[in-house]
């Protein structure tokens, strides 16, 4: 019997790619049936797999004398297992009041963190736990309560981020108990699990056993059936979310573009990739509701600028049909920003002005002068300036004479023009001489201050992004 | 209050495409709070979509007066809105008794048999029964207590083949009996629904109240936009199954081949294909369980001709790497077929073998004879032929020696070399002309029957089809 589950063991681990040979492997042990049943059982293979084996403890000192004998009694396991034992007390209900947390969200947090020290300071690859498939079912049952979709059904993964690890997630907890009791091994027993305390009780000892009782004597291997196949649907679904979200999105600092063709998408990809954008300026994607969604995708079909509101200080704005993504800056933005240097004291030293850094030089006009042409470095005809040198955001109303043409054009529309999105227009220099527009850094220059035949003395401007 | 309803009822109509403009519906009425509510509610709009609506009852026979009670309550609420009303009367125990079925699945039977009926007789399109979202996160709970996949957490959809329609799905009992009092609407009410007979009873009884009590007291719509999320995940997973079955099998009468390309596809893709080729050569796709789905796409990578059982009389078989999903055939196919022909007896006349009818003409050489070359006519030297013409099955060792060689070959290798399924082999005529086979219908012909300058007369053959 218990070859046999050590064989199934065996090759759960396998199939699932968990542990390769050689691997250094942090059992977290609790002392209890799971834990001490996968302590077991990991031990079983290491001649075999190489492998190396540590276990963690923590001590919540919640219970007392009760916990102090769980860790006395998962120390003199370990011991004769041969395996080092690391244990960490922490007062959880402390931890949680001043934390602000659930204890059993408290308990978790300490548990994971000391796991992962423990892991580090052995150089181990793998951290395992010893959660079952009632366990699955559970949570499971207690995401559908609570409200869910594809990926909460999910469930416990059997491997996550290559590092955690869950090996007996295949085992019914009857199983484990019988495994335990024919090894000879007396588990510690937490008799708070038999108390209705904990949401999770209520599954475990109201809600499963009626489903036991009435519907499906096998109910926990049916829900994890369930789970196996809605795993690979989910992985499928985010596979081609992940395709769509690079063919379709850029992701900036603090914003996400939704390209227009991404809404061509069916429903089950586009409302993913809204949802993946919003998590990626820093969203938490849990506050996000089916109602944001559908809002996300009504904006994309109403005029450009039209913003609306996300949770979390995120907004999303249709630019030009394109939906981004965005974080909202503080009110502080608003005001309005302007640099007035006098035309004498600007020579050769740098002027920062919003993200940018600007040198000015005069240089004598000569025949052969080599001029650079690029976006950074501009010239224009020093001695028809007249007035002070301003560097400024936009305003309304800005006009300018583009190079080669004769009559001025609004700023605004050669902005619509270019497609600039709204947001971005107060952070574009404009460089003004006296009363004149002299350059929409870098994108246009007047024509104004063009240099000609006549010009002799040349005013050159370097910007760049600091 | 009930105007609000009206109005979400409308918007649910039109957000779903439930009715149109001048639609004949039929509605299910069985007199209860759910179909008297959507009677009422379909009426409201009666006017302003110009709908033509009739209502079908059937009367199980079971509640003795209490069912003829219901009748007379639809009937007379069908006379008050001027809805045309249409009864059955059906003994439901006899008649779940006669079929062997559960009386909830004869009375399915019966009910929408008669909707079809009268939606018919009427030359209407729709038919709309009245499951709400108590319904809704009944059925889903129950599929997980049985066991179920994505597809089955879909639940009830909102309409069915474009014609079954269930308008107050988004609408919990619970508002279905307030509209229903406000409107001084008297339904009847059916006593078993508080039993716990049925299964769904346990579920409406016990599940839903424990959970809405200890869990969340909007369980029955946090279910229900779980499922409407499903519903988008399982139309995209669906649609992308569509795409890969066309592109990577073909279905014949009997028959359905998932070549190699199709196992390329994802888990989540390649599974469905082989539950669909199941179903689309008569296989009931609920009878397909994970370990089949496995055991074909193990299949893949044996040797070719390997087979394995599938339910209901099913098989699948690896062809060169190709998977066929096939009915097996029963097993009197195994006897070897022949038909032995005197030479003299074959002429102007039909012979059928298999699914073959084959004629025979002598004609005399001539120099200018106009040969028809396809794979159906073939012409043979009539002079050397010696003994019988036989019409065969393959036999173990046959060999020929293939038109324009020397050497023979063996019958065989000229299968595996086309590649010609192992099943096929046996339904391939083969002509032998005394101890030689002459022909293998119609792939290949026998160098030692061909036409030379020497030919006096010629054995013309036609073969085709029946």
């Amino acid at each position: 019997m218990n070859s046999n589950i050590r064989e199934k063991f065996f090759e759960y681990i396998v199939e699932n790619n968990l542990v390769s040979d050689g691997e250094g492997v942090v059992v977290g042990l609790s002392g209890g049936p799971d834990s001490v049943c996968l302590l077991n059982l990991l031990c079983s293979l290491r001649q075999d797999m190489n492998l190396k084996i540590a276990a963690a403890h923590v001590n919540h000192m919640l219970r007392a004398e009760d916990a102090d004998k769980d860790e006395e009694y998962a120390r003199n396991l370990c011991k004769k297992f041969k395996v080092e034992f690391f244990c960490k007390r922490v007062d959880i209900n402390k931890y949680s009041k001043d934390k602000g947390l659930s204890s059993e969200t408290a308990g978790r947090e300490v548990r994971y963190a000391f796991f992962d020290n423990v892991m580090e300071r052995l150089n181990f690859s793998k951290i395992a736990t010893a959660h079952n498939s009632n366990d699955q079912a559970e949570t499971v049952l207690m995401r559908i309560m609570r409200g869910t979709g594809l990926e909460g059904l999910t469930g416990i993964p059997v491997k996550r981020d290559e590092k955690y690890i869950r090996p007996i997630l295949f085992m019914e907890r009857k199983d484990i108990e019988g495994y335990c009791k024919r090894c000879g091994l007396e588990p510690c027993i937490d008799e708070t699990n038999n108390e209705r305390l904990y949401r999770r009780n209520k599954v475990r000892l109201d809600i499963l056993p009626y489903m036991k009782k009435n519907f499906n004597d096998d109910i926990i291997t049916t829900i994890n059936r369930m789970v196996l196949l809605l795993q690979e649907d989910n992985k499928y679904i985010m596979g081609q979310v992940d395709k769509y979200f690079i063919e379709n999105c850029v992701k900036h600092k603090d914003e996400v573009i939704i390209y227009k063709s991404a809404f061509e998408c069916d429903n089950a990809i586009i409302n993913r990739i809204i949802r993946r954008a919003i998590k990626e300026v820093g969203g938490n994607k849990y506050d996000v509701e089916m109602k944001h969604i559908k809002e996300v995708i009504s904006l994309k079909n109403m005029e450009t600028n039209k913003k609306i509101d996300l949770p979390n200080g995120i907004y999303a704005q249709n630019i030009y049909g394109n939906i981004f993504i965005r974080i909202k800056v503080k009110n502080n933005k608003k005001k309005y920003k302007e640099l007035v240097l006098a035309k004498e004291d600007i020579l050769h030293k740098e002027v920062c002005f919003q993200n940018y850094i600007f040198t000015f030089e005069v240089i004598a006009f000569e025949e052969n002068i080599d001029f650079i042409k690029n976006k950074e470095i501009k010239y224009f005809n020093y001695d028809s300036i007249n007035g002070n040198i301003i560097i400024r955001q936009r305003k309304e109303g800005d006009k300018i004479i583009p190079l080669g043409m004769t009559g001025s054009k609004k700023i605004k529309d050669i902005f619509i023009n270019m497609k600039i999105p709204q947001e971005d227009r107060e952070f574009i220099p404009i460089i003004q001489f006296g009363e004149d527009i002299a350059w929409i850094v870098p994108i246009k220059l007047s024509d104004k201050y063009k240099i000609t035949d006549e010009t002799k003395n040349i005013l050159k401007i370097v910007v760049r992004r600091r």
